[in-house]
């Protein structure tokens, strides 16, 4: 039931090299000026990822709790999300909260926005997700993990998710003043960086959008 | 004497708008896609930075100490960056420094790259920095200050450059296959973004690049 889950209209699109700037013409003209990336700017797209491994159904039950839905609710995971954007505002912060959810569906970590709290500029929702899911798994690398945050990441955030291997980002509202994971830029699918992530996008847009236009409505007056 | 600080091909060259892809191009490519950061994109180049406030003497020796040589010594600096890489592959990290300095010219945090010991993919020298900065001034806007890394920063680093406010970012050796302020993007002068970071790029670039090829020769064997 993937196509009820991801691609559709209602509940998030799903997308790859979604960048205004097609690939190809940002490799070309890269490729003009001497001495930029080179080796990888003219290489081959990125290999697909591979699929899961076959795992006999005794083995997947006891390595994960959640074999028989391995189908993981994005909807449910972006409403944690939006739980954890609203506390936000309480220590005057922008609500955005975010959840790191590891490959057997589970939520590993969630959090929202703490740079006015913590008065910190790199404590936003994301990097706080994947920085304790790091610590919990007892590893850097991320691999498998997706990433489901109210609003689309800044440069940042979305280099952390690319630093941190992570296979998908799930979004809900466009952040056209910095995004990038489309807006912008599209960090996650650039094929000259060495790792590449899943994007579903505007999964409970207009419920991420509510909260942020509120907190800003009433910082405003 | 700025000009023999910075601008030389010596100790380092100081660069404006140097992306690759040329601003209007990108301006004119991300205009075409509709909703695309469009108040932004279509707007003036950002404003020019200011110069520094005049200041009487007496006044100054009160706010600095370093009153006397307001021109901040970037060699310096680097060569206390250099120190802190050279101190990362001791728990097996890529050595890369980073050093932040307020804006009286004096060191307010030094680390270097703990992700391997960490295990935490946030765990960059430049983001560590910041937010030991952060917390030693007690606000996450560090405006006036720079920070000095030996790498050239990557997309998470160089983001979270633009985010903490930063004046100045000062680096050594490029690196074209991550690098965010140069090399694959110039996300500290994208003029659609909120916040413009004056660079100075190639600062000891050989004694950072040594460093580096070092390493990663010593870890291939």
């Amino acid at each position: 039931m993937a196509g009820n889950r991801i691609g559709t209209s209602d509940e998030g699109q799903a997308h790859t090299l979604p960048n205004p700037r097609q690939p190809g013409q940002v490799r070309e003209e890269a490729a003009l000026n001497e001495g930029i990336g080179c080796r990888k700017v003219t290489g081959p797209e990125p290999p697909a990822v591979p699929g899961p491994k076959i795992r006999t159904r005794r083995r997947a039950a006891r390595q994960s709790p959640s074999y028989r839905s391995p189908m993981t609710n994005w909807k449910q995971k972006m409403e944690e999300a939006l739980a954890e954007a609203s506390q936000a505002p309480a220590h005057g912060d922008v609500p955005v909260g975010a959840v790191l959810v590891d490959p057997q569906g589970r939520t590993l970590a969630s959090d929202h926005n703490r740079r006015e709290e913590a008065q910190d500029p790199t404590a936003h929702a994301e990097m706080l997700v994947l920085s304790q899911a790091a610590r919990q798994t007892g590893r850097w690398r991320l691999e498998g993990h997706t990433l489901v945050v109210t609003l689309e990441p800044c440069p940042m955030c979305a280099g952390a998710a690319v630093a941190a291997r992570i296979k998908r980002l799930v979004y809900g509202a466009a952040d056209l003043k910095t995004g990038a994971a489309w807006s912008l830029y599209n960090l996650p699918q650039d094929p000259r960086l060495n790792h590449h992530i899943e994007i579903v996008s505007g999964m409970l847009e207009e419920e991420c959008s509510i909260l942020l236009v509120d907190f800003f409505k009433n910082n405003l007056r």
